[in-house]
Protein backbone atom coordinates (compact mmCIF):
# COMPACT_ATOMS: atom_id res chain seq x y z
CA UNK A 1 0.00 0.00 0.00
CA UNK A 2 1.52 3.20 -0.60
CA UNK A 3 2.98 5.62 1.51
CA UNK A 4 0.92 9.05 1.62
CA UNK A 5 2.57 12.19 3.13
CA UNK A 6 -0.29 13.48 5.42
CA UNK A 7 -0.24 17.90 6.52
CA UNK A 8 -2.57 18.36 8.94
CA UNK A 9 -4.11 22.05 10.05
CA UNK A 10 -5.27 21.99 14.17
CA UNK A 11 -6.49 24.90 15.63
CA UNK A 12 -6.65 23.95 19.71
CA UNK A 13 -7.52 26.02 22.96
CA UNK A 14 -4.64 25.40 24.70
CA UNK A 15 -6.08 25.90 28.05
CA UNK A 16 -6.27 22.01 29.00
CA UNK A 17 -2.94 20.73 27.52
CA UNK A 18 1.02 20.76 29.17
CA UNK A 19 1.28 22.22 25.16
CA UNK A 20 2.09 20.84 22.15
CA UNK A 21 4.72 18.16 22.60
CA UNK A 22 4.32 14.62 23.90
CA UNK A 23 5.72 13.57 27.18
CA UNK A 24 5.38 10.49 29.34
CA UNK A 25 1.94 12.83 30.26
CA UNK A 26 -0.54 12.42 27.10
CA UNK A 27 -2.61 15.70 28.46
CA UNK A 28 -0.85 17.38 25.19
CA UNK A 29 -1.96 18.04 21.86
CA UNK A 30 0.46 16.17 20.44
CA UNK A 31 0.26 13.10 22.77
CA UNK A 32 -3.73 13.30 21.82
CA UNK A 33 -3.39 13.51 17.95
CA UNK A 34 -1.13 10.29 17.89
CA UNK A 35 -3.10 8.28 20.11
CA UNK A 36 -6.35 9.22 17.46
CA UNK A 37 -4.00 8.28 14.80
CA UNK A 38 -2.49 4.88 16.72
CA UNK A 39 -6.54 4.43 16.59
CA UNK A 40 -7.76 4.63 13.55
CA UNK A 41 -4.56 2.94 11.70
CA UNK A 42 -3.88 0.37 14.06
CA UNK A 43 -0.39 1.01 14.54
CA UNK A 44 1.67 3.65 16.40
CA UNK A 45 2.30 6.95 14.20
CA UNK A 46 4.96 9.83 14.58
CA UNK A 47 3.23 13.54 14.09
CA UNK A 48 5.75 16.68 13.17
CA UNK A 49 4.86 19.45 14.31
CA UNK A 50 6.02 22.94 13.05
CA UNK A 51 7.08 23.42 16.65
CA UNK A 52 6.32 23.25 20.16
CA UNK A 53 3.62 25.69 21.83
CA UNK A 54 3.96 25.79 25.85
CA UNK A 55 1.63 24.70 28.28
CA UNK A 56 -1.63 26.86 27.76
CA UNK A 57 -0.62 28.59 24.68
CA UNK A 58 -3.22 28.20 21.45
CA UNK A 59 -3.41 27.65 17.88
CA UNK A 60 -5.38 29.03 15.54
CA UNK A 61 -3.33 27.08 12.90
CA UNK A 62 -0.90 24.53 13.75
CA UNK A 63 0.79 22.51 11.04
CA UNK A 64 1.56 18.63 11.29
CA UNK A 65 2.03 15.60 9.07
CA UNK A 66 2.87 12.65 9.27
CA UNK A 67 3.37 9.74 7.20
CA UNK A 68 1.60 6.82 6.56
CA UNK A 69 -0.87 4.10 4.21
CA UNK A 70 -4.35 6.18 3.02
CA UNK A 71 -6.46 4.75 5.32
CA UNK A 72 -9.80 6.31 4.89
CA UNK A 73 -11.75 6.78 1.54
CA UNK A 74 -11.09 10.78 1.42
CA UNK A 75 -9.49 13.19 2.99
CA UNK A 76 -12.59 14.49 4.01
CA UNK A 77 -13.74 11.17 5.74
CA UNK A 78 -9.54 11.27 7.70
CA UNK A 79 -10.49 14.84 8.76
CA UNK A 80 -13.63 13.47 10.68
CA UNK A 81 -13.00 10.51 12.06
CA UNK A 82 -9.96 12.20 14.03
CA UNK A 83 -12.64 15.01 15.24
CA UNK A 84 -14.71 12.34 16.09
CA UNK A 85 -12.12 11.17 18.65
CA UNK A 86 -9.90 14.14 19.53
CA UNK A 87 -11.26 16.32 22.63
CA UNK A 88 -13.41 19.24 20.83
CA UNK A 89 -10.84 21.77 22.38
CA UNK A 90 -8.47 20.18 19.16
CA UNK A 91 -9.82 20.36 15.78
CA UNK A 92 -8.49 19.41 12.72
CA UNK A 93 -9.52 21.96 10.29
CA UNK A 94 -8.04 21.01 7.21
CA UNK A 95 -6.58 17.31 5.90
CA UNK A 96 -4.02 17.90 3.00
CA UNK A 97 -1.84 15.18 1.15
CA UNK A 98 1.45 16.60 0.66
CA UNK A 99 4.64 16.39 -1.49
CA UNK A 100 7.01 13.26 0.24
CA UNK A 101 9.58 15.50 0.83
CA UNK A 102 7.40 18.15 3.12
CA UNK A 103 8.13 17.92 6.56
CA UNK A 104 5.82 20.13 8.71
CA UNK A 105 8.88 21.86 10.54
CA UNK A 106 12.17 21.71 8.48
CA UNK A 107 9.45 22.99 5.21
CA UNK A 108 8.72 26.07 6.92
CA UNK A 109 10.30 29.38 6.50
CA UNK A 110 8.45 31.57 8.83
CA UNK A 111 5.62 31.91 11.65
CA UNK A 112 3.13 34.37 13.16
CA UNK A 113 2.03 35.03 16.17
CA UNK A 114 -0.76 36.99 17.04
CA UNK A 115 -0.53 37.59 21.12
CA UNK A 116 -4.02 39.39 22.54
CA UNK A 117 -4.21 41.70 25.19
CA UNK A 118 -7.46 42.88 27.20
CA UNK A 119 -6.65 46.31 28.02
CA UNK A 120 -9.70 47.03 30.36
CA UNK A 121 -10.41 48.28 34.05
CA UNK A 122 -11.94 44.63 34.56
CA UNK A 123 -11.60 41.13 32.79
CA UNK A 124 -14.30 40.28 30.63
CA UNK A 125 -15.25 36.89 31.60
CA UNK A 126 -15.50 36.00 27.74
CA UNK A 127 -11.65 36.25 28.01
CA UNK A 128 -10.21 34.43 30.68
CA UNK A 129 -7.21 31.86 29.19
CA UNK A 130 -7.87 34.13 26.01
CA UNK A 131 -5.80 36.96 26.32
CA UNK A 132 -3.69 38.56 28.53
CA UNK A 133 -5.67 41.32 31.22
CA UNK A 134 -4.01 44.36 31.75
CA UNK A 135 -6.45 46.71 33.89
CA UNK A 136 -4.69 50.35 33.45
CA UNK A 137 -4.14 52.32 30.26
CA UNK A 138 -1.71 51.18 28.17
CA UNK A 139 0.26 53.65 25.98
CA UNK A 140 -0.80 52.36 21.95
CA UNK A 141 1.84 55.40 20.29
CA UNK A 142 4.85 54.24 22.59
CA UNK A 143 3.93 50.26 21.97
CA UNK A 144 3.90 50.84 18.16
CA UNK A 145 7.10 52.52 18.18
CA UNK A 146 8.75 49.82 20.61
CA UNK A 147 7.37 47.05 18.42
CA UNK A 148 9.24 48.69 15.21
CA UNK A 149 12.87 47.93 16.99
CA UNK A 150 12.26 44.35 17.04
CA UNK A 151 12.28 44.78 13.01
CA UNK A 152 15.02 42.88 11.30
CA UNK A 153 18.27 40.64 11.86
CA UNK A 154 19.24 41.00 15.30
CA UNK A 155 20.37 39.11 18.43
CA UNK A 156 17.61 38.26 20.24
CA UNK A 157 19.56 36.72 23.34
CA UNK A 158 18.01 39.40 25.79
CA UNK A 159 14.71 38.38 24.92
CA UNK A 160 14.55 34.33 25.15
CA UNK A 161 13.94 32.38 28.56
CA UNK A 162 16.27 29.52 29.24
CA UNK A 163 15.77 27.20 26.18
CA UNK A 164 16.93 24.10 28.36
CA UNK A 165 19.07 23.27 25.51
CA UNK A 166 21.97 24.26 23.63
CA UNK A 167 21.61 26.63 20.58
CA UNK A 168 23.83 27.92 18.05
CA UNK A 169 22.88 31.34 17.63
CA UNK A 170 20.25 33.06 19.03
CA UNK A 171 19.70 35.75 15.84
CA UNK A 172 16.86 35.92 14.45
CA UNK A 173 15.12 37.63 11.92
CA UNK A 174 11.63 39.29 12.82
CA UNK A 175 10.03 40.15 9.39
CA UNK A 176 6.65 41.96 10.90
CA UNK A 177 5.44 43.54 14.32
CA UNK A 178 2.42 45.35 14.98
CA UNK A 179 0.00 46.44 17.65
CA UNK A 180 -3.81 47.26 16.28
CA UNK A 181 -6.38 48.19 18.53
CA UNK A 182 -10.29 46.84 18.54
CA UNK A 183 -12.00 48.18 21.64
CA UNK A 184 -10.53 47.23 25.11
CA UNK A 185 -8.39 44.44 22.69
CA UNK A 186 -4.87 45.15 21.79
CA UNK A 187 -3.54 42.32 19.02
CA UNK A 188 0.52 41.92 19.01
CA UNK A 189 1.18 40.20 15.77
CA UNK A 190 4.88 38.79 15.37
CA UNK A 191 6.41 37.40 12.16
CA UNK A 192 9.54 35.89 11.54
CA UNK A 193 11.84 33.21 10.16
CA UNK A 194 12.07 31.50 13.48
CA UNK A 195 11.85 32.05 17.06
CA UNK A 196 13.51 31.54 20.00
CA UNK A 197 12.28 29.94 23.11
CA UNK A 198 9.43 32.40 24.72
CA UNK A 199 11.08 34.93 22.07
CA UNK A 200 7.30 36.46 21.43
CA UNK A 201 6.39 36.45 25.01
CA UNK A 202 9.20 38.36 26.45
CA UNK A 203 8.64 41.23 23.44
CA UNK A 204 4.94 41.74 24.29
CA UNK A 205 6.61 41.68 28.17
CA UNK A 206 8.85 44.62 27.38
CA UNK A 207 5.90 46.56 24.59
CA UNK A 208 3.79 45.92 27.50
CA UNK A 209 5.85 47.60 30.10
CA UNK A 210 6.45 50.62 27.33
CA UNK A 211 3.03 51.06 27.03
CA UNK A 212 2.91 50.99 31.21
CA UNK A 213 4.68 54.08 30.65
CA UNK A 214 7.62 51.71 33.25
CA UNK A 215 9.86 51.83 30.23
CA UNK A 216 10.66 53.65 27.16
CA UNK A 217 11.56 52.98 23.15
CA UNK A 218 14.93 53.90 23.65
CA UNK A 219 15.55 51.63 26.95
CA UNK A 220 14.04 49.19 25.10
CA UNK A 221 16.97 49.32 21.78
CA UNK A 222 19.52 49.19 24.88
CA UNK A 223 17.77 45.74 26.73
CA UNK A 224 17.79 44.00 23.12
CA UNK A 225 21.29 45.73 22.33
CA UNK A 226 22.63 44.25 25.68
CA UNK A 227 21.94 40.48 24.98
CA UNK A 228 21.23 39.33 28.44
CA UNK A 229 17.79 38.05 29.40
CA UNK A 230 18.58 39.42 32.85
CA UNK A 231 17.99 42.79 31.83
CA UNK A 232 14.46 42.58 30.26
CA UNK A 233 10.96 42.77 31.60
CA UNK A 234 8.87 39.68 32.56
CA UNK A 235 7.86 37.22 30.06
CA UNK A 236 3.98 37.57 29.09
CA UNK A 237 1.46 34.75 30.19
CA UNK A 238 0.80 31.89 27.71
CA UNK A 239 -2.89 32.45 27.57
CA UNK A 240 -2.53 35.17 25.47
CA UNK A 241 -0.10 33.75 22.82
CA UNK A 242 -1.54 31.82 19.37
CA UNK A 243 0.27 30.29 16.65
CA UNK A 244 -1.50 32.28 13.90
CA UNK A 245 0.01 30.58 10.51
CA UNK A 246 3.29 28.87 9.51
CA UNK A 247 4.53 29.94 6.28
CA UNK A 248 6.12 27.44 4.02
CA UNK A 249 8.95 27.05 1.14
CA UNK A 250 7.75 26.51 -2.54
CA UNK A 251 8.66 22.50 -3.44
CA UNK A 252 10.95 24.37 -5.56
CA UNK A 253 12.48 25.86 -2.58
CA UNK A 254 12.58 22.96 -0.79
CA UNK A 255 15.77 21.26 -1.00
CA UNK A 256 17.69 18.39 1.11
CA UNK A 257 20.42 20.72 1.90
CA UNK A 258 17.96 23.38 3.87
CA UNK A 259 16.42 20.78 5.94
CA UNK A 260 19.66 20.86 8.43
CA UNK A 261 18.18 24.85 8.42
CA UNK A 262 16.39 24.79 12.02
CA UNK A 263 13.73 26.09 13.12
CA UNK A 264 12.16 25.92 16.72
CA UNK B 1 -27.26 56.40 57.11
CA UNK B 2 -28.90 57.09 53.96
CA UNK B 3 -30.42 54.03 52.04
CA UNK B 4 -29.37 54.27 48.35
CA UNK B 5 -30.65 52.04 45.61
CA UNK B 6 -27.67 50.84 43.57
CA UNK B 7 -27.82 49.40 39.97
CA UNK B 8 -25.32 47.04 38.61
CA UNK B 9 -24.58 46.19 35.02
CA UNK B 10 -23.43 42.29 35.38
CA UNK B 11 -21.60 40.15 32.36
CA UNK B 12 -21.47 36.39 32.63
CA UNK B 13 -19.98 33.42 31.25
CA UNK B 14 -23.01 31.81 32.29
CA UNK B 15 -21.30 27.93 31.63
CA UNK B 16 -20.26 27.04 35.15
CA UNK B 17 -23.52 28.63 37.02
CA UNK B 18 -27.08 26.76 37.58
CA UNK B 19 -28.83 29.88 35.72
CA UNK B 20 -29.20 33.41 37.95
CA UNK B 21 -31.82 32.77 40.14
CA UNK B 22 -30.58 32.05 43.80
CA UNK B 23 -31.67 28.26 45.23
CA UNK B 24 -30.57 26.31 48.07
CA UNK B 25 -27.18 25.38 45.98
CA UNK B 26 -25.07 28.58 45.65
CA UNK B 27 -23.45 28.25 42.42
CA UNK B 28 -26.12 30.80 40.76
CA UNK B 29 -24.82 34.17 39.29
CA UNK B 30 -27.69 35.76 42.00
CA UNK B 31 -26.33 33.61 44.73
CA UNK B 32 -22.68 34.68 44.20
CA UNK B 33 -23.72 38.57 43.61
CA UNK B 34 -25.67 38.12 47.31
CA UNK B 35 -23.09 36.51 49.10
CA UNK B 36 -20.49 39.17 48.12
CA UNK B 37 -22.76 41.56 48.84
CA UNK B 38 -23.36 40.28 52.37
CA UNK B 39 -19.45 40.00 52.76
CA UNK B 40 -19.29 43.72 51.79
CA UNK B 41 -22.01 44.84 53.52
CA UNK B 42 -21.83 42.53 56.77
CA UNK B 43 -25.42 41.64 56.48
CA UNK B 44 -27.87 39.73 53.84
CA UNK B 45 -28.83 42.30 51.03
CA UNK B 46 -31.53 41.20 48.42
CA UNK B 47 -30.63 41.71 44.99
CA UNK B 48 -33.54 42.21 42.32
CA UNK B 49 -32.28 40.87 38.65
CA UNK B 50 -34.01 42.07 35.91
CA UNK B 51 -34.89 38.48 34.85
CA UNK B 52 -33.76 35.15 35.14
CA UNK B 53 -31.62 33.24 32.85
CA UNK B 54 -31.22 29.48 33.06
CA UNK B 55 -28.09 27.16 33.05
CA UNK B 56 -25.94 28.06 30.83
CA UNK B 57 -27.05 31.51 29.32
CA UNK B 58 -24.55 34.23 29.34
CA UNK B 59 -25.50 37.70 29.97
CA UNK B 60 -23.31 41.05 28.06
CA UNK B 61 -25.20 43.22 30.51
CA UNK B 62 -27.81 41.71 32.96
CA UNK B 63 -29.04 44.93 35.19
CA UNK B 64 -30.00 44.28 38.47
CA UNK B 65 -30.46 46.52 42.18
CA UNK B 66 -30.39 46.50 45.73
CA UNK B 67 -30.62 49.13 48.39
CA UNK B 68 -28.46 49.69 51.08
CA UNK B 69 -26.56 52.60 53.01
CA UNK B 70 -23.66 53.90 50.89
CA UNK B 71 -20.80 52.07 51.96
CA UNK B 72 -18.35 52.41 49.94
CA UNK B 73 -16.06 56.09 49.96
CA UNK B 74 -17.01 56.08 45.32
CA UNK B 75 -18.76 53.73 43.53
CA UNK B 76 -15.32 52.57 41.74
CA UNK B 77 -14.65 51.54 44.80
CA UNK B 78 -17.68 49.70 45.57
CA UNK B 79 -17.06 47.73 41.72
CA UNK B 80 -13.48 46.75 41.96
CA UNK B 81 -14.96 45.43 45.61
CA UNK B 82 -17.23 43.21 44.36
CA UNK B 83 -15.21 42.08 41.29
CA UNK B 84 -12.64 41.67 43.98
CA UNK B 85 -14.67 38.34 45.56
CA UNK B 86 -16.66 37.51 42.48
CA UNK B 87 -15.44 34.63 40.72
CA UNK B 88 -14.02 35.75 37.17
CA UNK B 89 -16.86 34.49 35.23
CA UNK B 90 -18.83 37.11 36.78
CA UNK B 91 -18.00 41.02 36.41
CA UNK B 92 -19.87 43.77 37.33
CA UNK B 93 -19.20 46.16 34.34
CA UNK B 94 -21.16 49.00 35.80
CA UNK B 95 -22.41 49.94 39.12
CA UNK B 96 -24.46 53.54 39.70
CA UNK B 97 -26.93 55.02 41.81
CA UNK B 98 -30.60 54.77 40.92
CA UNK B 99 -33.76 56.99 41.35
CA UNK B 100 -35.42 55.15 44.34
CA UNK B 101 -38.71 53.72 42.66
CA UNK B 102 -35.96 52.27 39.92
CA UNK B 103 -36.31 48.66 40.04
CA UNK B 104 -34.37 45.88 37.71
CA UNK B 105 -37.51 44.17 36.57
CA UNK B 106 -40.59 46.45 37.09
CA UNK B 107 -39.02 49.69 35.46
CA UNK B 108 -37.50 47.38 32.39
CA UNK B 109 -39.69 48.17 28.87
CA UNK B 110 -37.90 45.28 26.97
CA UNK B 111 -34.96 43.47 26.83
CA UNK B 112 -32.38 42.46 23.45
CA UNK B 113 -31.36 38.90 23.56
CA UNK B 114 -28.59 37.66 20.83
CA UNK B 115 -28.14 33.76 20.23
CA UNK B 116 -25.05 33.05 18.43
CA UNK B 117 -24.91 29.91 16.13
CA UNK B 118 -21.17 28.75 14.88
CA UNK B 119 -22.42 27.42 11.07
CA UNK B 120 -18.90 25.22 10.19
CA UNK B 121 -18.15 21.46 9.54
CA UNK B 122 -16.02 21.50 12.38
CA UNK B 123 -16.87 23.17 15.94
CA UNK B 124 -14.40 26.17 16.16
CA UNK B 125 -12.43 24.93 19.31
CA UNK B 126 -12.40 28.93 20.79
CA UNK B 127 -16.38 28.50 20.69
CA UNK B 128 -17.09 25.68 23.23
CA UNK B 129 -20.13 26.66 25.36
CA UNK B 130 -20.57 29.92 23.16
CA UNK B 131 -22.21 29.30 20.43
CA UNK B 132 -24.55 26.39 19.24
CA UNK B 133 -22.66 23.99 16.73
CA UNK B 134 -24.06 23.79 13.66
CA UNK B 135 -22.11 21.79 11.31
CA UNK B 136 -24.59 21.24 8.25
CA UNK B 137 -25.11 24.68 5.91
CA UNK B 138 -27.58 27.15 6.81
CA UNK B 139 -29.89 28.86 4.27
CA UNK B 140 -30.15 32.63 5.79
CA UNK B 141 -32.46 33.69 3.32
CA UNK B 142 -35.11 30.98 4.39
CA UNK B 143 -33.98 31.69 7.86
CA UNK B 144 -34.47 36.07 8.01
CA UNK B 145 -37.95 35.18 5.94
CA UNK B 146 -39.09 33.06 8.93
CA UNK B 147 -37.60 35.32 11.46
CA UNK B 148 -39.71 38.21 10.48
CA UNK B 149 -43.05 35.89 11.09
CA UNK B 150 -41.77 36.56 14.94
CA UNK B 151 -42.50 40.51 14.74
CA UNK B 152 -45.35 41.78 16.01
CA UNK B 153 -48.19 40.82 18.93
CA UNK B 154 -48.58 37.44 19.17
CA UNK B 155 -49.74 34.52 20.97
CA UNK B 156 -46.23 32.58 21.37
CA UNK B 157 -47.74 29.32 23.36
CA UNK B 158 -45.85 27.39 20.45
CA UNK B 159 -42.79 28.86 21.40
CA UNK B 160 -42.67 28.66 25.64
CA UNK B 161 -41.65 25.47 27.17
CA UNK B 162 -43.43 24.37 30.59
CA UNK B 163 -43.05 27.91 32.63
CA UNK B 164 -43.57 25.81 36.06
CA UNK B 165 -45.89 29.01 37.11
CA UNK B 166 -49.07 29.85 36.15
CA UNK B 167 -48.86 33.08 33.97
CA UNK B 168 -51.85 35.54 32.72
CA UNK B 169 -51.43 35.27 29.01
CA UNK B 170 -49.43 33.90 26.25
CA UNK B 171 -49.21 37.19 23.88
CA UNK B 172 -46.14 38.97 24.00
CA UNK B 173 -44.88 42.02 21.52
CA UNK B 174 -41.52 41.38 19.63
CA UNK B 175 -40.62 44.68 18.01
CA UNK B 176 -37.23 42.94 16.31
CA UNK B 177 -35.84 39.82 14.72
CA UNK B 178 -32.36 39.52 12.63
CA UNK B 179 -30.42 37.72 11.67
CA UNK B 180 -26.91 38.60 10.66
CA UNK B 181 -23.63 36.73 9.00
CA UNK B 182 -20.27 37.15 10.35
CA UNK B 183 -17.73 34.07 8.52
CA UNK B 184 -19.08 31.37 10.34
CA UNK B 185 -20.73 33.09 12.76
CA UNK B 186 -24.74 33.68 12.45
CA UNK B 187 -25.71 35.74 15.56
CA UNK B 188 -30.27 36.20 16.12
CA UNK B 189 -30.98 39.38 17.52
CA UNK B 190 -34.88 39.33 19.09
CA UNK B 191 -35.79 42.56 20.91
CA UNK B 192 -39.38 42.51 22.75
CA UNK B 193 -41.56 43.98 25.40
CA UNK B 194 -41.35 40.53 27.44
CA UNK B 195 -40.55 37.40 27.37
CA UNK B 196 -42.04 33.72 27.91
CA UNK B 197 -40.14 31.16 29.86
CA UNK B 198 -37.66 29.51 26.88
CA UNK B 199 -39.52 31.87 24.22
CA UNK B 200 -36.19 32.78 22.47
CA UNK B 201 -34.70 29.32 22.49
CA UNK B 202 -37.89 28.24 21.00
CA UNK B 203 -37.55 30.83 18.48
CA UNK B 204 -34.00 30.32 17.49
CA UNK B 205 -34.70 26.36 17.11
CA UNK B 206 -37.20 26.87 14.85
CA UNK B 207 -34.73 29.13 12.90
CA UNK B 208 -32.20 26.78 12.55
CA UNK B 209 -34.76 24.06 11.35
CA UNK B 210 -35.69 26.46 8.57
CA UNK B 211 -32.15 27.11 7.97
CA UNK B 212 -31.77 23.37 7.41
CA UNK B 213 -34.25 22.83 5.26
CA UNK B 214 -36.42 20.49 7.41
CA UNK B 215 -39.39 23.97 8.22
CA UNK B 216 -40.68 26.11 5.56
CA UNK B 217 -41.40 29.53 6.73
CA UNK B 218 -45.12 29.28 5.86
CA UNK B 219 -45.18 26.30 8.33
CA UNK B 220 -43.41 28.17 11.02
CA UNK B 221 -46.29 30.57 10.68
CA UNK B 222 -48.61 27.76 11.25
CA UNK B 223 -46.87 26.88 14.20
CA UNK B 224 -47.18 30.38 15.31
CA UNK B 225 -51.09 29.95 14.77
CA UNK B 226 -51.40 26.76 16.17
CA UNK B 227 -50.27 28.01 19.82
CA UNK B 228 -49.43 24.86 21.02
CA UNK B 229 -45.96 23.74 21.93
CA UNK B 230 -46.46 20.24 20.99
CA UNK B 231 -46.50 21.12 17.47
CA UNK B 232 -43.14 23.40 17.66
CA UNK B 233 -39.61 22.25 16.50
CA UNK B 234 -36.61 21.70 19.52
CA UNK B 235 -35.31 24.35 22.06
CA UNK B 236 -31.76 25.59 20.99
CA UNK B 237 -29.54 24.82 23.73
CA UNK B 238 -28.47 27.38 26.70
CA UNK B 239 -25.19 27.91 25.70
CA UNK B 240 -25.67 29.77 22.79
CA UNK B 241 -28.05 32.49 24.11
CA UNK B 242 -27.00 35.77 25.62
CA UNK B 243 -28.85 38.59 27.44
CA UNK B 244 -27.84 41.31 25.42
CA UNK B 245 -28.95 44.39 26.60
CA UNK B 246 -31.84 45.67 29.04
CA UNK B 247 -34.56 48.35 28.37
CA UNK B 248 -35.60 50.61 31.14
CA UNK B 249 -38.34 53.73 31.08
CA UNK B 250 -37.79 56.86 31.94
CA UNK B 251 -38.26 58.48 35.54
CA UNK B 252 -41.66 60.28 33.49
CA UNK B 253 -42.47 56.64 32.51
CA UNK B 254 -42.65 54.72 35.91
CA UNK B 255 -45.12 55.37 37.94
CA UNK B 256 -46.32 53.12 40.59
CA UNK B 257 -49.02 51.70 38.31
CA UNK B 258 -46.92 50.65 36.24
CA UNK B 259 -45.12 47.90 38.54
CA UNK B 260 -47.69 45.78 37.99
CA UNK B 261 -47.16 45.10 34.97
CA UNK B 262 -44.84 42.39 35.27
CA UNK B 263 -41.66 40.93 33.21
CA UNK B 264 -40.38 37.75 32.95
Amino acid sequence: MKIRNHKLTVSYDGTLFKGWQIQANPATVQGHLERVLARCWGERITLHGSGRTDSGVHADAQIAHFKAAAKFKSLSALQAALNHHLPPQIRVTRAQYADDDFHARFSAKGKEYRYRICNHPFQDPFEINRSWHIPRPLNITEMKKAARLFVGEHDFASFTSNPGYARATTVRRVTHVSVSVNGPLITVSVRGAGFLYRMVRNIVGALVTVGLGRLTASETRQILNAKCRGVAPNTAPAHGLYLHKVFYKTAAQRTPSKQSQKLS
